[in-house]
């Protein structure tokens, strides 16, 4: 079995228009409706002919062809706008993205198991984050959500840390409701430094900020993975793991125990160097396809994000740690049997 | 031979007090002298009682229990102050660091080389630093200077990316004086980004700033080296390699030839992956010691930045492969000769 954590959700041009269209009226032509194209028929239909992806898809034979069983679908985070005004907007848009990601889980049970968006307008309170994880976990059956560590989007306000009480209302909730929030930054205002680059900037923070925080004593059962193999963690772990010697406290890599880690890299090398600085029990298969990784290798004539490949070929590895890895990790962390009883 | 490219000056207290003095007053008591135990002599007399590198010292006394035979020295990057108020004090601060670094490698010719920092006062144009980097060499007898991309320090301003114009002037000089740019970003004003993961960040943006950008074209003898490993570039390879084949241009492979990369990594499996990745002819041995990776791994006893051991230990490099890293990329990429012959 293989169950990807890390996927988002396929759409036709009609989701992206709506999100033109409140940008352009700054939510003041009211809340929009879903169109036929992004109800459960719409995305099935959608979806079936081979859409999705933007220049990867298309969605559903890309999953055949690496033969995952099972992927946990979010909206696309760098769609996601958390900066922009009002945070109404973002409030809608957010939910809307939910329902859609909601409908495409409901045309295709047993392929998508939903991951939420959040509303983090930036500078605002978290309620409405809290409300949506709610209702998302408890009405539409997902089983967790994204939260991304910089709301402001890179565009020179600093938020708060991750280890920071402003997250705390959040982290209660994704306990209370026993789901993992997973770690994923969205835009970014910065033409030097682009979505896909903060993602890695914004990752690696987050380990820190949590790590040299209280936030693990204080919510002993916070689940939390982080995106994209932990930006440059797993890279940079003698840095971070020599700092922890010399201050004498607890090692780095003891308090890396704590964080899970997906497999969203495209190489080797890195996915090797992933498992072995954190553990077979720390990392969870996610590919992110179609997504950033969505091309052939020209050596090799395979897709980069056929992460799972790379995974079965490692040879440090035994069957049931590649178990671990591909679906088993998951399972247990997202208790996805909640949702589908054969997993 | 063991020649380590990245290692940063070693002084007294004094030289810090200064630094202290020049930001109480703001530059406005005068440009500040050098007192004797910055002197020649003075730095001979601390260094050889034991003294550098703070938490890590001693410095020479590291230098040979890691068996490395020369280091190249430039000022401690997180100490420039590039984002300070006036101009004039950042250089005044900068050029007495050059000075003091001038003075080690006078009191230890055989061991030290100089890399110059420069005088990048944020928002200003770069005719000081370039200035300073032809003093440094040609008065100074430097082979190189450190390039830190954002001189606001992570204040919440953008700096203009590698990649623009606004840099050309420093590349035209480095190019003029064959001398490489080793990028490494300075202080950091976010407590969510310390400086020592904004090194990361910035490291990170810089290689895609240089790679998607005319500046390879327009200075095809450029020297660039990337401190730490090249930030989390190697890591996520594939996702930038993905990009760069659906965009049907060069791969990011191919683009990443014009960049060198130092080994200050304190990792085995990050070493090896930094070299599988972007190959022998492009890594240069590289420690930072003493500095953040001066600590004793509890599990081996050895000092997580002897990087050379972890260098020696590799089992896909021959010993060719091994000197190169060790010491011969460096020699002709800085061009060592110049000033010491035996190099």
């Amino acid at each position: 079995l293989r169950i990807d954590v890390h996927g988002h959700v396929s759409a036709p041009a009609h989701l992206w228009s709506i999100r033109a269209g409140l940008l352009a009226a700054r939510g003041t032509h009211g809340r929009p409706a879903l169109p036929k194209q992004l109800s459960v028929e719409g995305l099935k239909e959608f979806l079936n002919a081979g859409g999705g992806g933007g220049p990867g898809g298309p969605h559903l034979k890309l999953m055949d062809q690496h033969r995952t069983d099972v992927q946990l679908i979010s909206p696309r985070p760098y769609q996601m706008m958390h900066s922009e005004k009002p945070a109404w907007m973002v409030r809608w848009w957010t939910e809307l993205c939910n329902d859609v990601v909601h409908n495409e889980c409901r045309a295709f049970p047993d392929r998508f198991i939903g991951i939420a968006g959040l509303p983090q307008a930036a500078g605002e309170p978290l309620d409405a984050a809290v409300a949506e994880l709610e209702r998302a976990v408890t009405k539409l059956g997902f089983r967790g959500a994204l939260l991304n560590p910089d709301p402001h989007e890179n565009n020179g306000t600093v938020p708060p840390s991750l280890g920071e009480r402003y997250w705390y209302p959040l982290y209660e909730k994704a306990c209370e409701l026993d789901v993992p929030l997973h770690i994923h930054s969205c835009g970014s205002h910065s033409v030097r430094e682009p979505y896909s680059m903060n993602f890695i900037r914004e990752e690696t923070t987050a380990v820190l900020g949590l790590v040299h925080s209280d936030v693990f004593r204080d919510f002993p059962r916070l689940k939390i993975v982080i995106s994209h193999g932990g930006g440059a963690i797993p890279y940079q772990f003698g840095r971070f793991q020599a700092m922890s010697a010399r201050s004498g406290g607890p090692l780095f890599s003891e308090q890396l125990r704590n964080i899970y880690f997906d497999t969203c890299l495209y190489s080797q090398e890195a996915i090797e160097l992933l498992i072995k600085t954190v553990g077979v029990d720390n990392c969870l298969f996610g590919s992110e396809c179609p997504g950033t990784g969505t091309a052939v290798d020209p050596q090799t004539g395979r897709d980069y994000d056929d992460v799972a490949h790379y995974i079965d070929k490692i040879g440090f590895l035994s069957d049931a740690d590649k178990d671990q890895v591909l679906w088993k990790n998951a399972a247990r962390l997202f208790n996805l049997s909640a949702v589908q009883p054969r997993l």
